[in-house]
């Protein structure tokens, strides 16, 4: 666990500790050395082999997933010299070199895929982020996630939300209360279910409700709704709502938000915007282990 | 672990026990859930209320998942009724009813995201996988995954890839021999790779080489090899290739595929395509869960 | 996992899925049984004999755990007849049978001293709030909890709070933001940590600071803080800390609540009552199995 | 791991090895990390900040767990120093600096919870298993615990049994054979018990039986009974007790023991007392951490 | 979890429950199924086949790991019949029906391997304890087992030894004290290592000590001990031995025990002989499964 | 994790990465410590004593498990010397020392027995295989295992056969497609199942079936298989099957392998001979751990 990233002006720390991490990074390589680990490569590259090998991007976007990446290297190769010239939330192009690994050929080649998964994922979950919140620039809106990640990664998933420059939305069912459609449906209307969820209620809990018309709105407003998830919302009705608001509560818009439509969407006025595309459907960001030097290691002749 | 699909002719049956499936539905569930569970559900929803909701395609697509996304509604709620009308590998469309929930309302709310998050996903895997199978109907070759999964989900998506009409390729790095162009520089070649690779195998040890040219291509033919990838081929040089190897390996292309090129390919002769960007980059199929009917709950007087 | 709690009117359904509780509940018995189970009771009583046992309290309180301590039970004797007679949430006194087992005697037996660590620790924390949750009767202000839970048991000790008649705090480091005094002194004070706060903020992150002085107070609300934390503040300064306020802010007292002060904390107009006493330092209730009726089973002459 | 404790003449080492406490810190880290970890220090401390922090004790009472609460802040802090001035078994007084930490701010404010919930926990055990011992001082009897631990702790409150100046009753239920008042009753009787429970016996099983009256007692030495359990006797009986077994068995008194009562058990002329009280009900002790020096880190301007 | 053995007469119960030992199973299990289960069933063997098979015993033996081996195919096959005919403990011949399958033919086929492992392993360490037990038969000395087991079966394998007709020595190194010659050269002799095992000793800690001579063995005896260890001695030191002891401990005879030495051993008057041997050494019983009637399954035409 | 097997010619390396193989050696430690650790070492031998030993075979084999049994002293004792002189697959006879351990002696005492129990089962199955390698030396026969391996073991005995000069069949279930009788009967003979298990292969699938005839043995051939098992063939029918294959499949023979017959069946000139026998049925390498020098540590006056 030596992964230290010391992110420059701007960039993103990993927020989880390595340990937590690691755990992700163990189930991960369990998965693909399971009994017997790389017999390829320890059929065909001596043990004693060494190499340098750059990771590479090869298309543009924000990088994440430093920090798994480097553990895999470094799980499997504990004398490995893994070294990240970049962290999470930079700004790569073709061609650039985020990493460098040096030591035995072995746990390198055995490691890549691994790390690659997730650096490949991660980043194209903060490029996706990314894009949304260039998009809205200078309008005040945040862009947020939602709870449609991937089973298994939520944790890392949020962490690449933060490093394309997005906020976190409720992290899990018991973080907060939002009062969603078949909520409301379910419990009475906008009103009532907004007086159950304040009851229950201790010092942290944010309530949060979502409302599908302007009406619906009004009600909230009236029970001192502090913020109101306006779905699937078009931005002549949205900046009705912020009329309406009038700043007494935060306003998210969720539902569509497509790169097209979001700058819209925010100009309309409201305080943060979700999509759940950015974690479920992100296509990952490509990068490769290119092998730069490599020799047969001190114990052997050339 | 009452879900036994049960898939009509043509129709793909899960291929993970549910005790093991069961444990990523965990491992989800316990990501959502944490420490309280569902906050909302409990504050604003009776405890005896209860709910008919159907989970409805919102497009069109090839289902996968299905085995996962019941485990979660059961996992939460033991006495729930759970159907899918639908088994993985079937063709569904927007507006499709896939499956239907009775019960208790509080656990259907509370599995609702973890449950359309599985099914989402591998529906996306097996939709991709689907449309490139399609693409090269009637050519003879077969589409197949990499190793380029998402951590943690290697079974799942490796059946929704089958689900789609795929075949799997090595399932983890012990499972065959695979080498690749940096096992061949660093072992010296195709011709020592391929030695190597033998002297090392048991009755049932797979291997497989990786060739970037036609020199290669024959380097490894004239040593016996059982399969070839070919990487990054153009259709003419792929023509070639199968031309030259005349049947006496199996071959694979891989590298670039997409929807556009994916049937030039197949009919260049090769048979086997392989394609990473089907399971990390498959944008996730649209699921919503729909209230059809509530009622308080016999404990509660109207 | 047929354990379904089922309240009456007043009582408090548990909040955790079963399966979750379940994996402390094995836990627990695995720590027990480790290799060779109950090596006793298999020795002295036979397998085929059969009992009818009571759990009773032997003192005053409210009971909670009775999901894990019913679970405990159904684990090693999945044929048990398990019946709570009462809910979390239940007032029960000294001679109160709260639970009927039937069934083979050797899972009862083997089961019984991990049941009672559940329910009288449990049901140790669920007494201690409800003794400040009664003493504030009327006042308007809520018990609530920290995160000074014994480790390995946050879930089941926030349930036990609100089986007591208490809110929960804060369930985790990521659940919110809860700014306090080393924080400040490392931040450089209450206006910049609170707007450092805001600025990463999503939709549904929760802020809270603490304040020790009444200049923080007003410092805090001149930001426009919308919760705020009363450290160690005596009554006279919170009555003032109340008016200051006037409402724009939710106030939570904390720092030697005693069952003797807590009232006079709550006139003084807070809106919650924070205590860590109630999760680390609660006396276990005391629970007694009696064995009521035993027969040596149906494969043996009397 | 790197703690090492170093305990001085009569001070108590821990027992457990670092790895398996480490899952026990780990399993509590992730209760409160869970997803995103310290999401108040990340907004409002710099991530260059460093600091130097106590850890002070607030009452008097018997050091327990430092074992697990320097792990704590090491597998947040890899790098931090932490150094504990005292070993388990010490005895400190209110004001007492216990430990030093070194380093990064960041996570020593994201371990103090957790770690300090360790601390008080496990040495509010030891505290209250000592003031027992001191009762007893010269009585030749010694202080011994139950299975009445919490669950999830029952290797570190064994510990923390024997740190305070106890020794270990049975740690489980198949460490040894003790024969309660429901097992003589389901197996017809203290001799008929006996007699099986010897039945099954290897060459490292010990007996105890239990016994309520001087009846039972005579019956159980006729048989050569090694360690009786005499429960819930007032101290004339046990005297006459300890006078019936003139030496042939070890004589250990339970039930209802409390600091008032306990030495005159003690005199009586027992060779253990047993107390539950000590893992179940005894208070946390309580432990503070004060940051005495911060900077804002050596990338920072002044 | 609905194997529930029902030994007759003078069989043996498994002592774990089943909880526990199906995380053993689940362990086995996945380490054979891994990603995609059973490949070959799947791609050979219609989904609606269903079988009836049977295990039947090839060489003669003893029973034992009939639990694990159930549940190996209830895990598999929730919905087989599962019936054993014969309980842990059971004489088996060559070609003995020891258990019935019936159910559909995928689940019962991709268990196979692992469930004759548990029961082929287990049976075997049962059969080597029954064949010394047997050899000892009326000569009043019992047979027990070590800490030599293989890693991760500890418990299965113990409870093989019991069902074999053998008694546990200390089941791990937390279950009592045992003094071996190694912390007898290293606490300064016989005599000094007793007494301070002693010192440390709680109500139930029993306590042995090896002893390789004569001369050690007065020692011990002098000191009162009350258990030991007689190493590699041969038949004419042990019966001195156990004239010299004269009933004042017990004596365990240990090292070098094979079949044709145990009953001199064990007519030296000794109380226990343990043996490594049984568990670290014990060749496997064979088992096979026979399939005996097939059909296509209901949804089949012939 | 510092164990670095460094194998000289012909040595073999271990295949699985040290945080894999660690979680077996922790979950065997925690079998024996489980609680409150090594109680006996702790209670006679001084935290300060220091002590060099030496593990010592005392029979003849192969040496295989040396990673295991040293991550298990360095696990206990992370500040321990521990140096094995010997890699996995070096040749040990009665007295060579195998590997030097040195510093505190409390950690090496605890760790002992797991350490020798890896050790001796391990190089248990490697001498097991090695005995059959030697015996077909010359004839072109590899000798592999098969899946009848200790449950929870699969992978380090996987290893130990390598270690003993055998090679690898299939892993898992899903490694590749083995058709055994039972499948060939309920498929419908043996060329359907091949013609079905082909349908379903990827381009890395290998499929091998077994034939028990030489009847079937041409339809094998006939339909082209690539690698076909001979089950319980006797020499003269192995040598005709042989015959007919005429290079056109690799050749396997199994069942009924013993050291006597194995190279009558290499000599018939398969190119494969598997066995059960060497992982579950091969006794234990016998070796001990020898104290050479102890002092009381520098703690202490002599």
């Amino acid at each position: 666990m030596r992964f230290q990233a010391d992110p420059g002006a701007g960039r993103h720390a990993p927020s989880l500790p390595g340990f937590l991490v690691q755990e992700v990074v163990r189930r991960a390589l369990a998965e693909d050395l399971v009994h017997a680990g790389d017999i390829t490569t320890r059929a065909v590259v001596a043990a004693s082999a060494r190499a340098r090998c750059e990771i590479v991007a090869k298309t543009e976007g924000i990088l994440a997933g430093a920090q798994p990446a480097a553990l895999t290297f470094e799980l499997l190769g504990p004398d490995l010299g893994v070294r990240f010239h970049e962290a999470d939330g930079a700004q790569v192009k073709a061609g650039d070199v985020v990493a460098v690994l040096e030591g035995a050929a072995q746990p390198i080649l055995a490691a890549e895929r691994t790390a690659l998964n997730f650096l490949g994922h991660l980043s194209g979950v903060a490029t996706a982020t990314h894009r949304l919140v260039r998009a809205v620039e200078g309008t005040g809106a945040k862009i947020t996630g939602t709870r449609k990640t991937t089973p298994g990664l939520r944790g890392l998933e949020k962490d690449a939300v933060r490093a394309g420059g997005g906020v976190n939305h409720r992290l899990s069912l018991d973080g907060a209360i939002l009062i969603k459609d078949n909520h409301v449906a379910a419990s009475g209307g906008v009103r009532r279910a907004l007086l159950a969820a304040r009851a229950s209620r201790g010092p942290l809990t944010s309530i949060e409700i979502e409302v599908d018309t302007l009406d619906q709105l009004d009600e909230a407003l009236a029970v001192g709704a502090e913020a109101i998830l306006l779905d699937n919302m078009r931005p002549p009705e949205l900046r009705e709502a912020v009329r309406r608001a009038g700043g007494r509560a935060r306003l998210e818009a969720s539902g569509g938000i497509t790169l097209e439509s979001v700058r819209e969407v925010a100009e309309a006025g409201v305080d943060f915007i979700s999509s759940g595309w950015i974690t479920h459907s992100a296509p990952a960001l490509d990068f490769g282990l290119e092998l730069r030097v490599q020799s047969p290691g001190p114990g052997r002749a050339g």
